[in-house]
């Protein structure tokens, strides 16, 4: 018997041929329409999920696992307003990116077209579902859904909601699929699935990319995790330096554009750094550090930071602090720890900010700024897809283009090869 | 103890450090150098290449696999040149792909980067020990090369005299690695290697590339196989589609963008198919065909084509012929055996050109032109990597740009996330 995942997944291959003739306009008005229906069905979507929230509660989930879960009204509204924003940006696909001439008279033209079925494996964040979808149509591609089973329930009331939303518009149904069984057999099946889907996005944890990343045949965008960190160089503003650190650490450590350790100059330490830890504990940030920062704030309690401390995302209130003697032993900690999401530099030193930014290998540089701003909405794309850490067709926060190939079409009029 | 993949992938790493910073005119010089010592290590190189002939005739290789083994004079003078023509395009590497400012006044710039580590994967073709090296160090990457173990004396000599052609210049040797160990599961460590590897290109038949995209966690740049269609439409003009359809399947067969499959509207058919096909059985060119094509071409020695030739790679003289009622049918037939890619159409009617260029999904689709045009000599792109069969990162013929991943610089003066 054939599986629910081939199953699905031919049924959105089948679909992708129709999403590809698409007009903006047509895939516009579907993710409209689904939008509405959201809220029209905003009540049915909040029961579904007060069963997922229930087997969660009984489960013994933990709040913030059950906050992520959770849907209300203004939830819903946020979702379908996600959708409207979506419908309003710029559809790339059909975009001309080359175009040229060849002596024999070809005519070669290079223009974005959908990358076809979108496979995206994620965790149980209803949000997710209706975002993730909103941003695989516009780019006119298929999409098919595996959300953790913790959320299934809502998961299938979305999507029978979102498929229902297209039955009187020109985009079909089966473009978006859910897969319901919940075994990772399924999840890994997907990873397998040649041929069917063009390329699986995860969306999670560690342990899920990592799962995807190590088991996928089918081409992977991976995204998420980042050990982010700071170099306060000598030169740096002591204000601007304290104001951008504490930024990166404390405005959100639980995602992955947050600071996990802070790199400070030795001279700069001496002058500054007891001051700087103090805003740190006063906002019960716990501080791992090597030796000499230990002896520097002798009335703090400083844990001593092993090398598995300097290579853990913490995404919590947690931070290393080392202190280095200039930029290139700062530059040597960030090649060997860093995982090439987001570093930054603070220093009035422009040659070492240049330096800092040609020399670290990473998806996103900063001089003088919070890396917290590694985000497709602060980088102005108005969406985003996830914050890919490979180095492979997207880099750094994905925007609507990242969902999309090329195609050259090529004109002649006879040619042929000699 | 470490394995040789693994000691010399990290020699590649921490060559990139160095590779990534390195000026055009310097990586030139180094490829100059190169060029100039393999023309003066020629005759060395021609003796090593003797021992790897002699050991393949010994175990009874076939004549046209020796032959893409052999080196001589010539061979060596023509892969030096290809290196001289690869100093002469232009570098990728800092080339400025977007810039923005922000409403909080941050200054973002998107450039192009050197990948970082290449593993190259191939079959006994010394030649591309060294222009895979080529392509890789103009781009400011390192490579670590595994060719196939029935050239590795070959291999060896050549690495050494590029290694040696480095000494004194500013790149260094160790960004050129090569794998010695001839066991397969060398092949399957350097597949594994994530955090030393940044992308794996494996060059060779469908068995080896099959292997790469099963077994690889590291990203994969799939390169190589087509099933090429050309679909003779109602209105083609007889000449011009005989002479494209010739050229697609008989100027190179043994290529992946020569055509395997040939779709002729029926009344075309009629008209012209016995005419045609004459032309083809004069090359030796056997064909397989459906029950149609039987019949039209009765005193032609016609197999009946199955479905599974209809999904064979031949890469020979060998053509399956179908007679279909129209576009819909030629696109059906394309939808489940193309490979994604090289189609083409030959018509007059402009309207089925145009549908047939947007509905295809493929690399590259062709109205009017032979298929074996996809080629990144041919596209004017002055080298070639490889032609990409998926659609993350780079589809269809990849130049150097392909060999670049981006990076976000960002300026601020102070910016903190809200």
């Amino acid at each position: 018997m054939i599986s629910e995942v081939r199953q699905k997944a031919t049924l959105a291959q089948k679909a992708a041929s129709t999403m590809n003739n698409l007009t903006t306009d047509q895939k516009n008005e579907a993710l409209t329409r689904m939008a509405d229906r959201l809220l029209a069905e905003s009540e049915a979507i909040i029961a579904a999920n007060g069963l997922d929230l229930q087997r969660g509660r009984d489960q013994g989930t933990s709040p913030s696992l059950l906050d992520r879960l959770a849907l209300n009204e203004a939830r819903v509204e946020a979702i379908a307003e996600g959708l409207r924003q979506i419908v309003s940006l710029p559809d790339p696909v059909g975009e001309l990116l080359e175009q040229f001439d060849r002596p024999n008279g070809l005519r070669v033209e290079k223009r974005r077209v959908p990358l076809g079925v979108i496979g995206m494996i994620y965790e149980a964040r209803p949000n997710v579902t209706v975002d993730a979808t909103g941003l695989c149509l516009k780019t006119g591609n298929s999409v098919v859904l595996r959300g953790g089973s913790a959320a299934i329930e809502s998961n299938r009331k979305i999507v029978e909601v979102l498929r229902g939303a297209l039955t009187e518009t020109a985009m079909p149904a089966d473009a978006i699929q859910l897969i319901e069984d919940s075994d990772r057999a399924s999840v890994n099946e997907m990873l397998k699935l040649n041929g069917l889907l063009d390329v699986v996005i995860p969306r999670g944890g560690a342990s899920l990319i990592r799962n995807v990343v190590e088991n996928a045949t089918v081409p992977v965008i991976e995204t998420g995790s980042g050990i982010c960190h700071t170099f306060i160089d000598d030169s740096a503003i002591y204000q601007m330096a304290a104001e951008i650190v504490f930024n990166a650490k404390v405005q959100r450590p639980s995602v992955c554009n947050s600071m996990e350790t802070l790199l400070v100059h030795e001279a700069f330490a001496e002058r500054h750094l007891a001051q700087l830890a103090e805003r740190f504990v006063e906002a019960n940030v716990e501080l791992r550090g090597c030796g000499r920062v230990a002896e520097l704030l002798s009335g703090i309690h400083v844990k001593p930071a092993t090398n598995e401390d300097f290579a853990t995302e913490y995404n919590d209130y947690i931070m290393n602090v080392r202190i280095v003697a200039n930029l290139d032993e700062a530059l040597a900690h960030i090649r060997i720890f860093g995982t090439k999401h987001s570093e930054c530099i603070v220093t009035e030193n422009m040659e070492h900010a240049e330096r800092f930014i040609q020399e670290v290998d990473a998806a996103a540089v900063y001089h003088n700024a919070s890396t917290r701003f590694t985000d497709g909405f602060e980088f102005g794309f108005g969406a985003e897809i996830g914050i890919s850490t490979q180095k492979l067709h997207a880099r750094g926060p994905m925007g609507l283009p990242a969902l999309t190939s090329t195609k050259y079409r090529i004109y002649g009029n006879g040619q042929i090869r000699g």
